[in-house]
Parts: C-alpha cells; structure tokens; sequence
C-alpha cells in the first residue's frame, strides 16, 4: 500500500512492515500503530474531492485506511452515522455550541462495528476464513454481524455470566459462542490457545494494530460533517483505551493531510466506578494501575485496558481533560440525550455526555466552548438501565377526571 | 401546495383540500388519501436531479411528499436506510436475486420513523406543540424520539400490560407516558378524549392520512437504490395494513413520474396467527373480519386493522401474493437473515422474509424471481424472541480437551 509506510510499536519504537496479519511487536510484544505517507495521501486526495465522493460509509476515506481495497465480500453499511447539532441540550448544559456524533446508528448499533468491518477486509487480505475474539460485548456483536454479512465463520469466547440477550445476539449472526465456565481472564486465554491451534484471524484490540484504523473513521466523518471546521473539544467515554486512541489518530490524521487546520482537545470520561486511563493520564504518566470495574456502563468497564497507553498518549498530544462521573450522572445524561436530542444512548453511549455536564460544572471548559459529544452505542442494547433512568409513568383507570389529577400532581398545566 | 391536489376519501371517493390538520373523511369518516400532479412532479424532478442529491434521508424525495418544506425545528436523520443485495440467503431460499432493505437502521431502529417524521412536520405546519398517540410500540417509540428531537412535547397512552422495556424508552425520549389501567380500547378512548378536549396534533394511523406519505419514502429509496430498476416482487409484513399501502403509493408516485418502467407485485405477508387482510385480499374482497390476536410478532398482531381497505386495494392493484407464516417459520427468517445476510431483525421485521420462503415452497413464485424483502424492525427491540430464536451456545469449562470435544459432539470439523 502506497499510503501506508510501516507498523511502529508504541513501546519500544521500533518498526516493521505492514501485513495484513501483523499482530504484536516481535521484539516486545507491544501494540503496533500503523504509519501513513501523508504527501502521498495530499497528492491523491482533496476535500473537495471526498465531499463529491458517492460512497457513504466508513469506506468513503480509502486513502486514509491501510487497505488495498475492500475486498470482494458482501459487507453491512458500517459509518457515515448521523451527526447533529443539538441546541436545546447545549444551552442546557451551557455549552457554546453542541453536536452529536450518533454512532448507535450503525449496523449492529454500536461504534464497535467499524472495528469489525476493518477486520473482516483485513481478514479476507490474510487469506483467512474464520475469524474469532473473546468478548461478550459490542466488539463480539459486531464481529459475529459483519462477518455474518461476509460469509466468514466465527468463533466467539464469552465467560458464562454474559447476559443471555447478548449471547442470543450472537448467535442469531451464526456465531459458534464457546460459554466458557470460569473468568474472563480464563475465557481468554482458552480463545488465545483456540486461535493459535486453528490460525484462525484474530479480533481482539490488544492485539490487532488495525481495530483502531476502523474505528478512526468517526472523526474522519466528524472533521467532514463539520465541514472541515475543527470543534474546540471532543467528548467520548473510555474503555479499554482504542476508541479514543482511534478517534485521536484520526483527527491527526485529517491534519497532516491538510483537511482541518487545528486540532480538538479530547475529553476523556471514565466512570468514577473504574478510570484507570484517566488516573494516569491526570498524573501524567504512561505507568497506569488496574482498577476494580464498578460502574453499570458495562462497555467501558475494563479496569485492565489493553490499549492504556495508546489512549494516555492522546489525551496528552491534545492537551485533553479528564473527567470521571459517577453512574448517576451517567443516567442523568441518559435522560438529557433521549429528552432533548431524541438520541438513545447505553450508558457507556452517553458518558461522554455526562462527562461534557461535569466538566462544565467544575469550570474545566470556557461556557462559550464548540464540543462535539460521541454516543458509542445504543440504548437498546442495555435496556434494564434504560428502565432504571426512565422513572415512572402516570398510571390511571380510563376516566378523564382520574387524568387531570394525575397531570395536576405532576405539575403539568394545560388549557 | 403545488405537488398536492386534493385528499380523497378511501371509502366514498369525495375529496378535499388538504390542511396540515387534515383527519378522516369529514362525510364518511373514512381514511382519506393525498393525491399528487405528476405532470408537476415530472416538471420539477428527474431521476438525474435526484441523484445528484446531497440531501440523505426520506426528504431527498420533498417533490413527492406533502410538505411546503421541513420546518425550522431540529430533526434526526430518518430515512436513507442500507439496501444489500444478499446473494448467500438468496441462493439458500431459491430465488433468483434477493435485496433486502433494512429499515431497522433508523433513528429509534424501525420504519416507524418515517411516520413519526412526517407528523412532526406537519404538526409544525398545524402550529401545534404537542403530539400524541396511543400505542406501545413502534409508533410511540418513533413519535417519542422523533418529537424529542424537534422540541414538541408528547403525550402518550399505553395499556398498562406494554412491557415496561417499551416504556421505558418512551419516557427516555421526555414522553409524558398514560399508563391507562385497562384494555387497548379503554386506552384509545381516554387518549381520544384527551386529544379532542387539548387539540393535541394527532399522530394515529387510524386517522391521520399523512403518516401514510411518510412511510412511502421506504419505497422511493429502494426504487433509486435499485438505480430504478424495479424487481419482480416486495415483500413486506402486514399488521395495520398503513404500511404496505404506503410502499404500494410510494412505487405508484415513482411509476406515475416515470421513473420506473413498471411496479412489482407485492407480497403480503402476515402472521398465520393473525391475518385479517390477507384472509380479505385472498378472497378479493374489502369486507375484511377481526381476528385474535396470536403471534410473536408483536408490530404486526392487529386483529382489528385500521388501513385495511387501503392494504388490500394495494395488494389486489399490484396483482400481489398472500402468504401467511408460523411463529416458527418467523423465528427461522430471523436466523436465516442474521446468519446469511448480518441483519438482526424483530419478528416483525422477519416476516416478509419468512414469507418469501414459504412462497417459493409453496410454488407461488418463480424461481428466477427478483424480490426486495423489507425488515421494517430491529431485533434489539425484541431480545426476549431472539433468544428464544437463537439456540443455545457451546458451555464448557476453560479446557481444549473439552473444546475438542464439544466441537466433535456439534460436529464442527476443524483441522
């Protein structure tokens, strides 16, 4: 690939080149980071030739990806998700002006599914047939959907306490889930031998450089949707650390081609339940600690992050904030994104909202401030939470006078 | 309005002009149907034009709606839903080319959006600032949000037996929810009353004939998605009977401005529990009876459907199929459709798939036949029937001797 000039590790610097199965540093075992010629990516592409351009998904930024092409498999419409500008929520929030990355809407409503599109491309590349992971969350649905559109078998390790919705998700897409009795910790070593044994592609953003090239693209889209014009911050909730490194690499990315002409500063929310990214990214150092994981934003609960150091790194290149909330302030912005955007949002979805909330709160951001909010996924797929935020409907017999009580005792006054 | 001529009463065939506020036949009380110059539309639109169009959502098509413009208010992106053509499930089902449209992917996850918008709109034109309904299901979810995007306040009234996953997402998106202790008659009454004494914009499908308009822009995008070529058949399932009229509409206008050279016939697909139109359509006449309610696919269990004559003269016009399905013909369409194409769909949404099967079982359709198959819902709003569609995973200790073993006993042979 002309665009692409090598895999550098992000630990110990050393370089390598760039194939389609590359995993892990061979000389320490640290994640690689894929390094693009950004004068040949200016010399093959303008903005005005992308805000032309037919193609509308995450695919519409090929000069900027580390593929070939995209191969010759059916695959699912991953990207181009709704972008909005939401000012009844900004002023609420007393944020300057507001906008709303919606990635729910997306195949199989999550950001996880740009992750999996590029493995899927990326997969066919290697030549592999089969493609496997251990998760029991967003990455596992998107892998078991998109590749389901592409005609590849999956194998996908889930420790036994994952929620039977999930699991049913799974295997709707034709996954072959292996519930493995035990933990996490043993879910994965199983699946890590399961994909050695059987070379199967493997999906799993500890290990896979390319997971973060897919999900890049949602600030690629974010950069364009704001027609080029850079917000003063960026708001997105923090996992395992690759989505905020992804989005951080693409804004990088959109200004070394020459398409923005400054970068965001990120704003980096964890739960006050498990921030081990934000700890350390506060006290500015790479050295981070696991965490317990107690919060009920279950896709950002990773008090072990793979991709700690990755995501540290970007919020220090932007100068970015750190903002820990609590669960509650997580369904508060819940209630905020669906009352005043009409955005559903999981909770991990709208952290990045409640982050925004706080951040204002204690004086982090000036009020006149542009912010762009990133909901990760939607609030259908954690509906129990979605009934903790919700509170209580009037509930009444069929009799109009039973009814104007009921609206008077909630205070709602009509004619 | 220029595009819009009158609005004629589906049953006595008087017409009118058409008001923002415009409900039933004020002669008859029947549904009235908005009715379009096409030498306008011809004159002002040509599929080049349309095209060219940057606009991505259902008010691409603004000359074949019956809007004077979109109003000032804030709007989620509805519309514009992913089109594949799905050759692996086409090939297993027999049939010649297989498209499917995925309306699960919008704004809150069903077709419904498209219904939701248009009211807003046009409750916006009405002057009006608030919405209201009484449903439980994708209907009210999609006024909920829809309305919550624009800033109109909603009230809606539910029988206090909808789930409360359902209602929960309702009062997520701000809806002023009327839990009405009784059956679904009882409620519909209370909500009538309640509309008829606020003057509440009325967003019921029974009544108001612009939802219908709505709905019609799923088919605009497949003829154009088709690069308007029109297959042989749709497929679509069938409760109230509104959308597979407004599918039908929306293939008349394309055909009528001569941008395709012929309609498809529809396939009408119903639950075999509950099939009221169908029962009517297969015995060519309007004079359509209730029945029970009994299947899984709760969106399309209307025993009582109030666009019946409107879906059956659709489906006698096209010269259509009627196929009824089983629930465990519908959970099969799920599998096959998650399994082979990627796409995760309520039962509802299934429907039309599981009908296309059983037609081409049944030797209703030809081999060699092109078929559009519409997934009107997204299975995350029913995980509780994905689960039950979904089998049961691989459960093992973390051990590759009993991984070997399951395999073998599933009959998973890997090298």
């Amino acid at each position: 690939m002309k665009n692409v000039i090598d895999a550098r590790c992000t630990l110990c610097g050393h370089t390598f080149e760039a194939h389609p199965d590359t995993t892990v540093c061979p000389d320490c075992g640290g994640i690689l980071d894929i390094e693009y010629d950004y004068d040949y990516i200016k010399s093959k592409l303008t903005k005005y030739d992308l805000m032309d351009r037919n193609e509308r998904s995450m695919w519409r930024y090929m000069e900027f990806l580390p593929v070939e092409g995209i191969g010759k498999r059916p695959r699912l419409r991953v990207g181009m998700s709704p972008f909005y500008e939401a000012e009844r929520l900004g002023k609420l929030l007393g944020v300057g002006t507001l906008y709303i990355k919606d990635d729910g809407i997306n195949p199989t409503a999550s950001l996880k599914d740009r992750a999996s599109a590029m493995a899927v491309v990326k997969a066919e590349e290697a030549g592999k047939d089969t493609i496997a992971c251990s998760s029991t969350g967003n990455a596992a649905s998107s892998l078991a959907g998109n590749a389901a559109a592409a005609g590849f078998s999956t194998y996908i390790f889930v420790p036994s306490r994952a929620p039977k919705g999930k699991v049913a998700q799974l295997m709707m897409f034709g996954a072959n889930v292996i519930s493995v009795q035990g933990s996490y910790e043993d879910t994965f070593r199983l699946s890590a031998e399961a994909i050695d044994r059987w070379g199967w592609y493997n999906r799993n953003a500890a290990i896979n450089p390319y997971l973060m090239e897919g999900k890049k693209t949602v600030a690629l889209e974010i950069c364009e949707q704001l027609n080029f014009k850079m917000t003063d911050y960026v708001a997105i909730s923090v996992g395992d650390g690759c989505t905020i490194a992804g989005v951080w690499k693409g804004f990088k990315d959109m200004y070394a081609a020459g398409f923005i002409d400054r970068l965001p500063r990120l704003i980096s929310v964890q739960a006050s339940g498990c921030y081990p990214i934000n700890a350390a990214a506060a006290a500015h150092t790479l050295d981070w600690k696991p965490q317990e994981e107690n919060t009920i934003a279950d896709s950002i609960a990773v008090g072990v992050p793979r991709n700690a150091i990755k995501a540290i790194k970007a919020i220090e290149e932007s100068n970015g904030i750190t903002v820990n909330v609590s669960d509650d302030e997580i369904l508060e912005a819940m209630r905020l994104l669906g009352r005043n955007a009409g955005v559903f949002a999981e909770p991990a979805g709208a952290t990045g909202t409640a982050g925004i909330k706080k951040a204002i709160e204690l004086g982090l951001i000036e009020k006149d401030a542009s912010i762009v909010s990133v909901v990760t996924g939607n609030g259908l797929k954690d509906v129990n939470n979605a009934i903790k935020a919700a509170g209580e409907p009037i509930s009444i017999p069929a009799e109009m006078d039973l009814l104007l009580d009921a609206f008077e005792k909630k205070g709602i006054k009509l004619p």
